[in-house]
């Protein structure tokens, strides 16, 4: 930070932000400042503001110096157009050793006060700002700056996890993943529903621990004590000599016939020290690595007194809290420790799931459309700006499938007649994929029912069981479960769900007929043994939705900090 | 689930459902009933509703049979009063196997229809539900049920997790935690706040490895590979016998003088055999247990190429967004391995952390004091039946000390004074801590500060340097760091927050002086060098906000799954 001039006293601040001061148009925040999306997307670009006096602070997009005037492009992430920010070569070289050279470099930062004012004619800008006052100054050494360019590709930039954020289409899509969180919950709440925070660390094995990131201290215990090892020997020799001293006042106090009260603090003295060489002893023999119990790990010693993983979905969890509230939905982190390295799986996701009690799969269905229909209006209510970025930059498409989304309802269909559809299909089309009665649909089916056979939302139910989770509803015909899937053009599968089995004795004989145990599921029979009710529930992938809206093509790219194998970067 | 007549056909359903019938008053859901609370908590407490066909569903808290009626009283999590519901005793028996005896157990689900009536004079109810049609009934054996008296402990409780949301305390809490949730997001986006998801899994080790849970896949791996090499001793021997056997064959036929095509069709054999044996051999080189490198475990072979863990705090990696947008919070679960075995710490808890660029301490203490506020009113505006349950069952001053709260200014006061006042106080109360400059301040001191001497919020600020982080901004004063933490009567501290150090010499210093590597930070000193900003944050324990709220006193009973040393349920 160049030259931190100290901060006027809070009622001079007063009267240069606009808080207040135009009534209801400026948003108020906790820096003093205005955020540049209040002054620019006023419905005349702001220019009804000449004449106010405002401090903003931002990131210099782009600069350039002209005379004695440095013209920044400046941009505060509230929005993704960039306010004209005019600052005179004089007040920055009050500030010290900095240049107006230096300023105007990519990356900058400033904190300016001024005052807005009509740009000349043949701007495209409705306003900019003239500066008075430069408050703060972060400056960047262009030379070693890794995001300097304006053209850069999102993989390049992905190597830059701490700076890609300042770049527009990081920008963009983190405002459009905001709103879509946001509007998430606001749906969810306006329905009644009540978000529960469902564990991240399980100790519930649910499909098999393959795919499960391990949760334990156990390593570092184990470090912890092969450290102390290592000074064993030596604590050791010294014990071992001290109680032989000890043991040798003793006898010559005894020898030399000492009092009772001398020989007996000299006992009491070698006790202490024969305890301690014991405890040592016992230490010692404590074998170095992770502990184990009858040839096996002895998870008995871990954090949580057994083995723990990280959820893989938070469904089961979430059941226990609808066969009590009724509806309710959970909306975080889950983890998956696949070594795929696809553009559209990710170690760490986040996922949004509903679980409705007395709905069965039709209802599900109603809400899975109902869900994504307002997700899709939302952004075209509140991310116009950001979605026109999309458009120009990314997917020219991308509003008009939101407005196709918002607008239409979505197909239903059930698996028997959406293979039958497939089968006709592929005498045409040539599927990698064989189709036929009981094969799980791949990608390019689902591509081919929702992208070319009904270019809309497809909502196919009714899976066959043998390809199904044991938790699913079988239906009357015993060879159907009422699972579905919601299908969507660019991204295929974005919803599954499902009615659940509330039987008691069917869900336990499917638990069996898997080949899966019982015990890890008691707690989960127990929601159909008591007060057992119909409910239903599914999961959508949090960012298969961004790269839905957006048009983006990688995953890693509309999450903040992507994790896929070999990278976790901060 | 005991009987379960099929639904009635969707047009039938229209007209059942109170949805639309009585204009914008009962909530329409995805699950054709209606919220009880949308029946008692109208004005007239749902009197205004007698005469209306509805469709119900919930979980008997009482029942009692009265000649051939079940009286019951049921709840369907929506709120914390119960609906009464009579069923006539014919209604129940055509169903099967079910009696009437039965379905008055606590804990059985009704899924019912029926007509909405004024009961007879002399009732405490104004409204309830004659049956008319039972839909469906999930059975409670009730010797076996963990829960059917209403009296229990939340010390009982805790050890059935996923029945105990069926309580009136645990639904209550998760209704009040769900309006804190979702009070935290309304707040931060009417303030111009992106939500950011922060990493979960993370790769900088911030505050010593040593409170971290690692995650993992290595030792999973370990157990594949030792299944592995227990199969390898049969093979090689089979792979050395086939080998033998094809190097004779070509022997024979060489010494025969076979064809050059026999010849070399069973040399081509031979090769492959060779090949194949010189695989399982190395193969049965490799050592069982984690791979090991230069003596340390070999953190390159794990999921993420080097060692990984739970993330303690979000901070650190919210600040690359606030250095782009401006207006960040990131909400999401925290870990720390801990053995604490208290009531105020869990090793998975949830954490609000906004970070605010350009924004100094005052700003970052007037955002705090602003949100707690609106914390505390939004309870007291959408929660008032759970609040009043909280002030009859556990704390008679919960619903005074949010009122207090959201309309009182919080103390604000320097370290140094607070110290001041903690010796002046000392000479009268016994602290068992002792308060001298430079000290950390005790719970005790916290609580006599915030409790005691002001009986409002306080907050502190302005720390001594030796006892706060290393990003916490240095004062001129070059003692003091401008920290601050939230006090609030019942938990003492709620909030620490901080300016963090922008300038790059500094906080680099910093960082060194306190004997950290700077490699894992070069992410962090980025930030300083391209741009830096003056900016602040803090941290809000969800849990011990809602500890504040309710009155309860063990952490242990205000989240859904609590995780802590020994315990992590489900």
């Amino acid at each position: 930070m160049s030259g931190s001039p100290s901060a006027p006293p809070a009622d001079e601040l007063a009267a240069v932000t606009l808080t207040d001061s135009v009534a209801g148009v400026v948003e108020a925040e906790f820096s003093q400042r205005v955020l540049i999306r209040s002054i620019i997307r006023r419905p005349d670009g702001g220019a009804d503001l000449a004449g106010q006096r405002v401090r903003v602070g931002g990131w210099v997009k782009k600069g350039r110096k002209q005379r004695a005037i440095a013209f920044l492009e400046v941009n505060d992430g509230s929005c993704e157009a960039n306010l004209q920010v005019l600052v005179d070569a004089e007040l920055v070289t009050t500030l010290g050793e900095v240049t107006v050279g230096q300023i105007v470099a990519t990356g900058t930062c400033v904190h300016v006060e001024g005052t807005l004012k009509v740009p000349p004619e043949g701007t495209v800008q409705r306003i900019e700002l003239n500066v008075e006052k430069v408050l703060d100054l972060g400056t960047v050494n262009a030379a070693k700056y890794p995001l300097p360019k304006t053209k850069l590709t999102l993989e390049f930039i992905r190597d830059y996890v701490h700076l890609r954020p300042r770049t527009n289409a990081i920008s963009a899509i983190a405002r459009i993943r905001n709103a879509l969180a946001y509007a998430t919950h606001t749906f969810f709440q306006k329905h009644g529903f009540l978000y529960v925070h469902t564990p991240i660390i399980t100790t519930s094995d649910c499909e098999g621990a393959g795919e499960m990131f391990q949760v334990t201290t156990l390593i570092n215990d184990a470090e912890k004590l092969e450290k102390e090892l290592t000074k064993i020997p030596a604590d050791l020799e010294a014990a071992r000599i001290l109680a032989k001293d000890k043991g040798e006042i003793v006898t010559q106090l005894k020898s030399a016939k000492a009092s009772d009260t001398e020989i007996s603090a000299a006992v009491s003295e070698l006790k202490i020290a024969k305890e301690n060489l014991k405890k040592l002893e016992e230490k010692s023999k404590l074998k170095p690595g992770i502990p184990q119990k009858d040839g096996k790990i002895d998870y008995g010693q871990d954090f949580f007194a057994r083995q723990a993983f990280l959820t893989v979905s938070g469904q089961l969890q979430v059941e226990t809290y609808a066969s009590a509230l009724s509806s309710v939905y959970t909306f975080g982190p889950t983890f998956r420790a696949e070594h795929s390295h696809t553009s559209r799986h990710l170690a760490e996701f986040w996922m949004v799931e509903p679980e409705i009690a007395f709905a069965d799969i039709q209802d599900d269905m109603n809400c899975a459309e109902a869900f994504v229909k307002f997700l899709c209006q939302w952004l075209l209510d509140n991310c116009r700006d950001d979605m026109e970025f999309m458009v120009e930059k990314f997917d020219k498409s991308a509003i008009d499938r939101l407005e196709m989304v918002a607008a239409t309802g979505f197909v239903r269909l059930s698996y028997t007649d959406a293979v039958a559809i497939l089968e006709e299909a592929s005498k045409e089309t040539n599927f990698e994929n064989k189709v036929e009665w009981g094969i799980d649909l791949a990608s390019e089916h689902e591509r081919y029912l929702t992208e070319v056979k009904y270019k809309k939302p497809v909502i196919v139910y009714n899976y066959p069981k043998g390809i199904k989770a044991f938790y699913m509803k079988v239906n009357t015909d015993n060879k159907t479960v009422a699972a579905m899937d919601v299908l969507v053009p660019k991204v295929g599968e974005l919803i599954g769900g499902s009615q659940r089995e509330e039987r008691y004795e069917v869900i336990r004989d499917r638990i069996l007929e898997m080949g899966l145990p019982l015990e890890p599921y008691e707690w989960y029979l127990d929601l159909r043994r008591f007060g057992t009710v119909k409910h239903s529930g599914f999961g959508l992938g949090f960012e298969r939705m961004i790269l839905f809206a957006t048009g983006i093509d990688n995953i890693r790219d509309v999450i903040p900090f992507p994790r896929y194998p070999g990278r976790a970067d901060l």
